[in-house]
């Protein structure tokens, strides 16, 4: 299959111009899967919850169709990062787009910072999405940081881990590598570009998308600034071979029975 | 406190000689805390189980004498690599030696590769070594890649992850950095250096021992070859402040209402 990582900068607070602008940047692309960054309609800094509200959708919006559309059109899945309107408050999330229609949500678990103000934290169980026999694993930005997120996807079986993020420190890239390496998987790193200044504060994010095999392999790395689209051919079976040794499976090696993790 | 990275290359089977140089190696430093890597009385590539046991102490054997003696005079500790002799079999074990003469043991859990034919999986979970108010917790090569071993040490409070390893992947130094910044813990990773062939085999360490801080900093990483001892002054208590930015604790953040990790 072809993966893509979007690598975007949005304007604060323009969700139609946004989504159109995601949906130019995929439309001359051949890929069976795009990530796009988190919080990638809205913009990442608000000024107050009334503002994210303002800003926010519900998953089934129409503000999705023409990129839903993208996804039936090339018989791809589309992951883009939101602000997620719910009956009880806003969530943190990403909304996968399959191509027979289905929309599919992770809300974010690890809320960074003062995301806390604005956002619940997620309320489900990470969970896979199975498109096309490929199981799709959602993370985003700070879960990464938690290495229960991603082995927690890994254990249900995920081959990639679509990880929209809006990175401002600089470790997270480096520490995806690992993320791959422990649980032999796919991972798509999607991160913003640009800075933003609201709220009486100045945040650049730190750009470097990257998609990662399951050996470790850094498949490729965006710049630090620029939007761009990578776009790499994966064999997504390669992450089924835990074998990392003839006597070791990364798995199956596990030691449930000692480890204290509570 | 100062505490230490030995990097050693060991004479395959020379036992006393290799205690002799690895104590006079460490002698005329000033430290306390010294982390020596995996097997280094014994070296790596065994011929055979038999072979094994005849290079395999129990704990307290007289060979560790003379660095259990160095701990008491300098009020330190001593972590060394060994293979263990017990009534059952053999582990790959480290000795911690505790200026006031305690010596424990911790077994490595993950084993790797063809270890499996010689040694037992450690049997014992994770635990701390308390000395002098700082909490050690050992690992042992392999375990790096099971981001679990160190997430239970660190839950039981570990300040300082004494790493303990014979690396022949590349990947591990790396990732090192990345457990100490998900535990936001002191890592000390100590490793070999030089080549073995041996049963067949030929295998080359790669040393690059390192000293990483909570905050994922390496603070020095040696070389490739040669035998060297890093030696830094590091405040454990650094490892306490699990507080990342003013809304999120590393360990209060994890939600393990919603991981699955079984």
């Amino acid at each position: 299959m072809r993966a893509a990582a979007v690598q975007f900068e949005p304007v604060f607070g323009d969700i139609e111009g946004n989504a159109r602008r995601l949906a130019g940047l995929i439309e001359p692309v051949d890929a069976d899967l795009f990530v796009m960054p988190e919080l990638a309609l809205s913009g990442y800094l608000f000024e107050s919850t009334e503002e994210a509200e303002g800003l926010s959708q519900p998953p089934e919006s129409g503000v999705f169709d023409r990129l839903a559309a993208i996804a039936g059109e090339k018989d791809a899945t589309v992951i883009i990062g939101f602000a997620e309107r719910a009956d009880e408050g806003l969530y943190n999330s990403s909304l996968l787009m399959a191509p027979d229609g289905r929309r599919e949500v992770y809300r974010k678990i690890q809320l960074f910072n003062t995301e806390k103000e604005v956002f619940l934290p997620g309320n489900r169980p990470p969970a896979i999405v199975e498109v096309a026999g490929v199981k799709l694993g959602m993370m985003i930005c700070f879960d990464w940081i938690f290495p229960e997120v991603a082995r927690s996807l890994a254990l249900l079986g995920a081959d990639i881990l679509c990880h929209s993020a809006n990175l401002v420190l600089p470790y997270c890239q480096d520490a995806m590598v690992t993320r791959s390496i422990e649980n032999r998987v796919f991972s798509i790193t999607s991160n913003r570009v640009g800075t933003e200044k609201r709220a009486g504060l100045e945040l650049t994010f730190t750009g470097q998308s990257e998609m990662v095999s399951p050996r470790g392999r850094i498949i490729e790395r965006a710049a630090v600034t620029g939007e761009t689209v990578l776009v790499h051919e994966i064999d997504p079976t390669e992450a089924r071979d835990k074998q990392i040794t003839p006597r070791n499976d990364i798995r199956g090696d596990r030691r449930t029975d000692l480890y204290r993790l509570d």
